[in-house]
């Protein structure tokens, strides 16, 4: 963390700028508060003549598309809205084609761009249809929630769910700019920015300490907004753009940001992804925290940093136990058979990531099936 | 054209293998007779362990398909077949959808791959489901027409026809493997076979004098098959890997390949498709002719090329002029919209693929719209 310790907390940016750094596919990420309305003259500035068309949600388009639009106008960049239906049902086969050929009844060319300003479900929805409309547009990114500041922004993946399961079909397209607007997260709910935050301090709970020391320290500050919020989301996305450079189509250690993923999926699954009871952020929190136990009883981690990650989740407003989802309680056997299919088993060996403590997570490639199993049942029985 | 010269006439290769050239996505095109039953032997070979979609329409699938399987049974490769319908209709959002779902349903994971055993539309479909699947599965082509064969199956382009135009959807996916067995080409309709041949000499009208000299020496044992039909495939695939190579996202030279292919487009949306009246190949014949008419007409082009050009495609039975489509002539003002929707208009000027005599077109950046809509009325009155 040689970022942080060269800032003084006294002093940090209002202004921050991370490069993420992929040959000729490397691309900025822009933050600070307020951006929006310089959208236009950044996107003038470094793609000239480019027309857009601007996807969003109902919800998002109502909040911001507006202001989004008279900054564009001011900088004479030309764009058409496509406007979708909020919510995950959106990332289908049908909400792609819908997207596409709008882009394509406006006659974007292949150097013009697709602007995602929404949550992840647009930006992955987005980010695909500039993949394949003309074999690939420009795109761009202004995401609108925490969790996509910070995780669905960097790293390119875009994508639909298929009737099989989530994320299913989609391809690797990396957006030429993100401007993430961090005042713009002034209109999530609690709940919402909450859930984002799992993923703020997964950075920290993978390889960073010091970041998790910080964000423990100033949790209240990153949650109230202001320059804490923005430095919290640039220290998170050059966490992630670290790891997406070193593993741009996820061969290996990328595999490390699935922390709190295989427990978190499988628990949206057995929530039937009914955002009511579980979203994808508190899944997470919970599988991190399942993460940190289990290593704990496998004698990799010691108790008292499992004790921090808890407290650390919960006075976040997390959740961390399976019983914390409201409704019936899952069966071991639902939630090792969701495991199983989220998972390659080869020969009764999963792959999950565990930790040796704050900061010091590992990719392990041969975790017994039957020891998850023990620990759910002893989890489930508490 | 030192491939050629290195080659004498009388003791051509039987078997060849083409390098296409693209960095870590690099490739090799096998091909010779009898290919199809060494295809599990080769893929598993370079790919162990790997199973595979085989993606077919029912045409191919009656002619070729039960070869295939026992060839691939044999090296232990397990594989299901997804079968489409034949013909264009197949290249849509509903031909995709129910590739990528076979492909899901069959458990295939990311390491696995697509194998698309057909023509153009079979390799652009289930190519284009290779590269969405799970964000790009592996890739494997085993083209059956000759077009598919010296044309689709290099490069690396795939993708489906949206309601508003052909080819507007896709991505660029190279392919793991091709296997182009030009014994399967037998089957082939003497039009269907001319057609895909027009493919073959535009390589020549390019930039390779010497492979139109060769082609017009050998253009009857090319058509009857065996070891000149061999040669003429692998040298055309060596032609399109080396522009490809050079571009392989069409910024620059790749334009060179569309030589015939501006005009032929506009012929294609005239015959509105119908195969009865015109299929692709032909357009193109029709095309490249135009454009070495037009080129002699603006002082560029030697009049003997033209007349060499035009007689080698007529001892082809492929047609030269717009009348020769049968049914209805086109208005002058028809072929213009079509070839202004085809290419970007900037301020009254074309992109077409222009030449100074056999072996050396261009790329005409302004060619006046005027002077086109004058040429093609003179064609249409002789």
């Amino acid at each position: 963390m040689n970022e942080m310790s060269a800032k003084p907390a006294g002093a940090p940016l209002e202004r921050r700028i991370v490069r993420v750094d992929l040959a000729d596919r490397s691309y900025n990420i822009l933050i600070h508060q307020g951006l929006i309305d310089e959208a236009g003259a950044e996107i003038a500035a470094r793609m000239p003549g480019v027309r857009l068309a601007v996807v969003s949600d109902e919800t998002v388009a109502g909040l911001h598309l507006e202001r989004l639009s008279l900054s564009l106008k001011a900088a004479g960049i030309e764009h058409v809205p496509v406007i979708v239906p909020a919510g995950e049902g959106t990332k289908s086969y049908d909400g792609l084609i819908r997207v596409v050929e709008a882009v394509i009844e406006a006659r974007l060319e292949r150097g013009d761009a697709v602007l995602a300003l929404g949550g992840g479900v647009v930006g992955d929805l987005a980010g695909f249809a500039a993949a394949v409309t003309r074999r690939g547009m420009g795109f761009i990114q202004m995401p609108t929630s925490l969790l996509a500041q910070v995780d669905s922004s960097v790293g390119g993946k875009t994508g639909i769910n298929s009737p099989q399961g989530k994320n299913l079909v989609g391809a690797f397209h990396q957006p030429a700019l993100v401007l993430a607007d961090t005042a713009l997260l002034d209109t999530l709910s609690p709940r919402e920015f909450a859930a984002g935050y799992a993923e703020v301090v997964k950075y920290g709970l993978i390889d960073r300490p010091d970041f998790f020391e910080w964000l423990d320290a100033n949790r209240q500050s990153v949650f109230a907004g202001g320059t804490a919020r923005t430095e919290a989301i640039a220290l998170s996305c050059e966490a992630k753009a670290a790891v997406v450079a070193a593993d741009e189509h996820e061969g290996g250690v990328r595999a490390l940001l699935n922390l709190g993923h295989t427990f978190g999926h499988a628990l949206e699954k057995f929530a039937a992804y009914d955002t009511a009871r579980l979203v994808h952020g508190e899944g997470v929190a919970i599988g991190m925290a399942l993460a940190h136990r289990y290593s704990a009883t496998e004698g990799l981690c010691p108790e008292g940093d499992v004790a921090r990650v808890e407290a650390h989740l919960k006075a976040c407003g997390l959740p961390t136990r399976i019983q914390d989802i409201p409704g019936n309680a899952p069966s071991v056997e639902a939630l090792m058979q969701a495991i199983s299919q989220d998972k390659k088993v080869a020969r009764g060996k999963l792959t999950f990531i565990l930790t040796r403590g704050i900061g010091r997570a590992f990719i392990a490639r041969d975790v017994d099936a039957g020891h998850i199993a023990n620990f759910l049942s002893t989890e489930l029985a508490a």
